[in-house]
């Protein structure tokens, strides 16, 4: 059989003024419960800097300033595989708001990301993360 | 002033039955004679696995796996800010046959990558990838 084609994700680490990285709880899906970071598949046509805005925008409602490349990740589920490309943001203004998708959001310290209950594709990311910025 | 916007460039470090990495090196533009990975920005409107097969196509010629994903990293030039995602692949048949943007290829040992003439926005996830695999 052939290898499932891999599909792009961006994900968003948002940082606001202290440094503190946003995560969201996960309301629906295989990853119910566990937290995660904003972001999402790229729309059909959709280039990487349209995908970001409108998902910051749509599971945050912040204004955000995009500021580097992080790291990557991924994951595969029965009809996929899925390429985590993850971005460092800050927040500009604005409070969180959710959408639908997500049931709570937390500003965790980087030092206490790895100790997060995220979605398992991520764990390996947030340890680097932690490790790097700490 | 604004910041620029983050267009993605998808690189694909293509192994041979020897485990040894793929490397171009740069006939034209800013990076000219310094190493570089197949692989380069979407085009307009295209997916990450189209534009993933697209590119091995164009400049190796080389028929491959996509395996899984490796790593990331970052370039800015006076126009751009560049998000590239580097995924492994395996070639499955053929030689390499260069396209005109590269003049040389090599396969090299990952433990050896580190010490390739490689692009400089790439020289961080060399390293890390050596020691990842060696």
């Amino acid at each position: 059989m052939a290898d499932k084609p891999f599909a792009l994700s961006a994900k968003i680490l948002i940082l606001d003024e202290r440094g503190r990285c946003l995560v969201l709880r996960r309301a629906t899906g295989a990853n119910t419960g566990l937290w995660d970071f904003p972001g999402g598949k790229l729309d059909q046509g959709e280039d990487l800097q349209s995908a970001m805005e409108r998902e910051v925008a749509e599971e945050t409602s912040l204004r955000v300033r995009f500021v580097r490349v992080l790291g990557a990740a991924e994951s595969e589920s029965p009809t996929a595989r899925i390429a985590y490309l993850v971005m460092e943001a800050r927040r500009e203004s604005g409070e969180v708001r959710l959408s639908e998708e997500h049931d709570a959001h937390m500003w965790v310290e980087p030092s206490e990301l790895p100790g997060v209950a995220l979605c398992r594709h991520f764990q390996p990311f947030a340890k680097d993360y932690s490790r790097r910025v700490s």
